[in-house]
């Protein structure tokens, strides 16, 4: 080893005890006659100090050329510091250095290695193992070990076995778009890489492994939206012979496992909300229940005057925003350029001052009297100092508008908070959702997921209604999970494949050999997946999942650093019988 | 749950309890007035049963008329059994089953999911999924998961963090065959999917993360040998401010904690070898050292008589095969057969019978007497009742072909006890490996590896003599695991790609973020990557890797059981901007 101990380590009970350290040079302040070097590593800083008296000159000189980031290994004799430093564990001493190894020079880096760096996204991107080199970084993938670390153990402890499913599979154009990988071997195919290994999974239940876990990268083939990465990482699990209440009890046990030995955090029961009550009362299948601001459905109390707005909307709701009555009237009309913007796309918004006198005042005072808004206040839980606002219109629309400006106006309130966690079970998911580019149903979740017992029948009546045994565990308004109890007979799949417009023969070319399993005593089943990024982020009190990543790509699916993907030989092409049909880089 | 116990956990003590257990029928034995049913699940068998006396007349139509492989639930009182099974943990109690459900049937299963099965090969990989329910193999999964756990708490709790690196990284023709992946996003670029996360661990190490391991997959597009797979799974590991030595002994560490907490096996400090040593002693830079049979070198007492396929040869040398002299001639005909064979490619083989009595009697008694032979049976370790088996040749051909004779003896003789485990070090690998096919020299191990200290120059004189910092694990006859200390400065590794014959702009085009990064204070570091697949088969006593699979490939690269790879839709290839030169599958 290149040290004796590591830059975190020393204490004062080490002074007078000659050790070796090794790391890069984080910081040198040099007064000519005194040279101080803050060598760091992984685990910590250590201050080394250099001094006419006491040091060879030699030894000064080559000091003093030392520069950022250089890689140095010192020997030298613990000292206590004059001055020590409260903010760091090793701040009571110093290293009075007797030998000096340059290990390996280095260019001054291009942005700075500190908590707050001058670099920007792209150059941290392109040097990315500097970025690492930063504390906040590091910490992040730590941390991300010691989840990951977490989650094993506790599924281990619990009898799961994780189990390495293939990574080369089979294309199936259902759901997102595969990457696909040309086979040499066997001319004209492709593998795919897998989106989840949710067959595979179904398949070790019918194979009787009981209790299947995996942490598993997964790939989508997707246009990147912001904080989407074309590889990520799933706790991928499932059960055999369990109903949803065992899922949701497990992975609500592992769930409460991370937020105490992570986060130090105790949750009892975690709630649990339909999809339908979520959508009311927050317009979000993922709501972030840290904060109140619930809709008010004002229907019943705003539709019986002349205010046609109202009177011709679906749905007419608000919320109470706390405190919201002190903003000026040019604050209120930012807002309503706010909702009006397109990306959140409402048309206008009616807003109601609840005045600390207990009188209202409104936009549409016209229409609405004292009592109408009272009624309005009653039914956002309003109390004096709030502002109610209100959007209408069509009912999805108008809920998920509701939504943005209820998470915004949380956001400008500081009412999300990092280090508090709120978990919420949303159950009894739509089977399919409808496709408006397609023109059709899709699965919501996957084809696999069961309908609720006894709701074969309404789809061919009202499909949309039909629900399913599906559920997702949200955090802090972030889906973290999200799973089912599967289909396990092969006439019900059958059904659902057909009722999703496969044809027999496209059913059996891409998921015969999962009806044919289904033959051979496939137990009842069910799992759930957790997006570990994400879940990592969050438990960390962040949300942008980059950060959780060693080495994640940009927006368009790039590695900057290693500059892939890149060219390729055209013998390489050839022996994969392709060739491309753009003339670019070729 | 749809059980309040599993199959392999009622004893003498639930007696008199209700239990409600799932699982698969095993084995039904129906007597008419009686009917056991063995129900099966990952935990092991309950017996069940069904009487005319006691059990209701339609539940004993319903039983009888079970078949294997159902999946059923039954609830029934726990009694003790009137014959008790002592060959299984639950074999002294019964269920009396008051309540049958049959969760879902099967069809007969197209193999007996019995330990030793009728099945074959390629109908046991079509149906993984029940192959996967007989014990062996479901036994060598959970084996899997326990030495993976094992390996990841070991390291974890030294320091060590598992950090993940990308899937979708950039092709080099260096090396193995990459499997490429079409980006949409990036028209006429591809990914490659890692060989190794070798590039991304050092930019870790120049990162700070000093102590890295992963256990991850990585690909090669290769023409399988036998037990090879295009996806293989490595535990790979780097630690930065090392010396070889420190390598060593983590790993030694590691590897000793798996042997005593998988196999209860202690052992001490492993024994270390140079290469030259073992292709010297064994022939082999693998050698199984659980038995002898070393190599005696007989240059120098038989190359003085006119034996001239023995004076022409590069080398002579034998192995004293324990027993051997029992042998009858007809089998040592066939032993000589058996080395002439193409697979081994030996032109003839000398023998000598050690005689009880201390005389000799050879092949060659023409060329040479009793002191020669004497000399040759010291120079091999032959006593009485022995028999030297003696090759001759060019020098690296010969060594390739007693080696073979020796494991093929040993195998014979079933000295490779699988539950003996006799690891070994060997070291000082050759940085480079002559080969015949582009009559070059190329890095024996990867072209980051450093060269002895001071070898640099060498390289230009006599660059077959250059030896690396590289070492071998090899436990019972087989590489579990290799690395190196790695180059860390751009110098030194822009003369090693120079060497190597890339031109300065391939080495710029593919590994320029590593020299870049070599700018930037990289540390010194190394590592070792095992790989799991066969660790996992020679700690559970086995060597095919296949069997430690879940879903392994075909010597073809097919997954025969999802039959994968496949065609793709025209609309993916066109996204892709490619098109088939081959008229196959279109």
């Amino acid at each position: 080893m290149y040290k004796t101990h590591n830059n975190g380590e020393l204490r004062a009970q080490n002074i007078n005890t000659e050790v070796t350290l090794s790391g890069w040079v984080q910081k040198i302040r040099d007064k000519g006659f005194m040279i101080w070097v803050d060598l760091r590593d992984r685990y910590g800083i250590t201050q080394l100090i250099f001094d006419e008296e006491r040091t060879p000159k030699e030894m000064m000189d080559k000091a003093s050329t030392l520069g950022r980031e250089f890689v140095i290994q010192v020997t030298g004799n613990v000292i206590e510091r004059e001055s020590k430093n409260p903010n760091i564990p090793t701040g009571d001493v110093e290293i009075l250095v007797s030998k000096l190894t340059v290990l390996n020079s280095s260019l001054t880096p291009p942005f700075t290695i500190e908590d707050k760096t001058d670099g920007g996204d792209d150059l941290r991107m392109k040097y990315r193992y500097l970025d690492i080199r930063r504390k906040p970084v590091r910490n992040n993938l730590v941390f991300r070990h010691k989840v990951t670390m977490a989650v094993r153990n506790f599924l281990s402890e619990k009898d799961f076995i994780e189990v390495e499913t293939p990574y080369l599979i089979k294309s199936t154009p259902e759901g997102a778009r595969d990457f696909v990988v040309p086979s040499r071997m066997n001319e004209g195919q492709f593998y795919a890489l897998p989106q989840s290994p949710q067959t595979f999974k179904q398949l070790l239940m019918i194979g009787g492994m009981d209790k299947y876990f995996q942490i598993v990268k997964c790939f989508r083939d997707e246009d990147l939206r912001a904080d989407r990465q074309p590889e990520f990482t799933q706790i991928d699990c499932e059960m055999a012979f369990v109903e949803q209440e065992d899922i949701l009890n497990t992975f609500e046990g592992l769930t409460r496992h991370l937020l105490k030995k992570i986060n130090n955090v105790e949750i009892g029961d975690f709630p649990r909300m339909t999809y339908d009550e979520a959508m009311r009362r927050y317009g979000n299948d993922k709501p972030d229940i840290r904060f109140g601001m619930e809709f008010g459905e004002l229907n019943a109390v705003a539709q019986h005057k002349d205010f046609n707005v109202f009177n011709s909307a679906e749905l007419v709701a608000g919320i109470a925003v706390p405190g919201g009555n002190s903003y000026s009237r040019k604050e209120i009309d930012k807002l309503i350029d706010w909702v009006k913007r397109p990306q959140v796309g409402a048309l206008g918004m009616v807003y109601v001052r609840c005045n600390e006198d207990g009188s209202y005042k409104s936009s549409v005072d016209k229409f609405y009297d004292q009592d109408d808004l009272a009624k309005w206040a009653e039914a956002t839980g309003a109390k004096a100092g709030d502002l109610i606002c209100v959007l209408s219109g069509e009912i999805h629309k108008t809920r998920t508008q509701l939504s943005a400006l209820r998470m915004e106006m949380a956001e400008r309130l500081e009412l999300r908070k990092a280090d508090e966690f709120a978990p919420l079970w949303v159950i009894d998911f739509p089977l399919l959702e409808w496709d408006e580019e397609t023109n059709r149903y899709h699965a919501m979740h996957h084809p696999f997921t069961s309908p609720k017992p006894g709701q074969m029948e309404l789809l061919k009546t009202n499909p949309g209604a039909v629900k399913a045994n599906a559920y997702d565990l949200v955090l802090n308004g972030n889906e973290i999970g999200g799973g089912s109890i599967r289909i396990h007979d092969k006439e019900t799949q059958s059904k659902m494949f057909d009722y999703l417009g496969f044809t027999p023969e496209e059913a059996k070319a891409q998921f015969g050999f999962l009806m044919d399993a289904f033959q051979y005593g496939a137990p009842p089943h069910g799992g759930i997946a957790f997006g570990l990024d994400r879940l990592v982020a969050i438990l960390g009190g962040q949300e942008t999942i980059r950060d959780f990543i060693a080495f994640p790509k940009n927006n368009a699916g790039r590695d900057v650093m290693i500059d892939a993907p890149a060219a390729i030989d055209k013998e390489q092409l050839k022996e994969l019988n392709l060739q491309l049909t753009t003339k670019l880089q070729q």
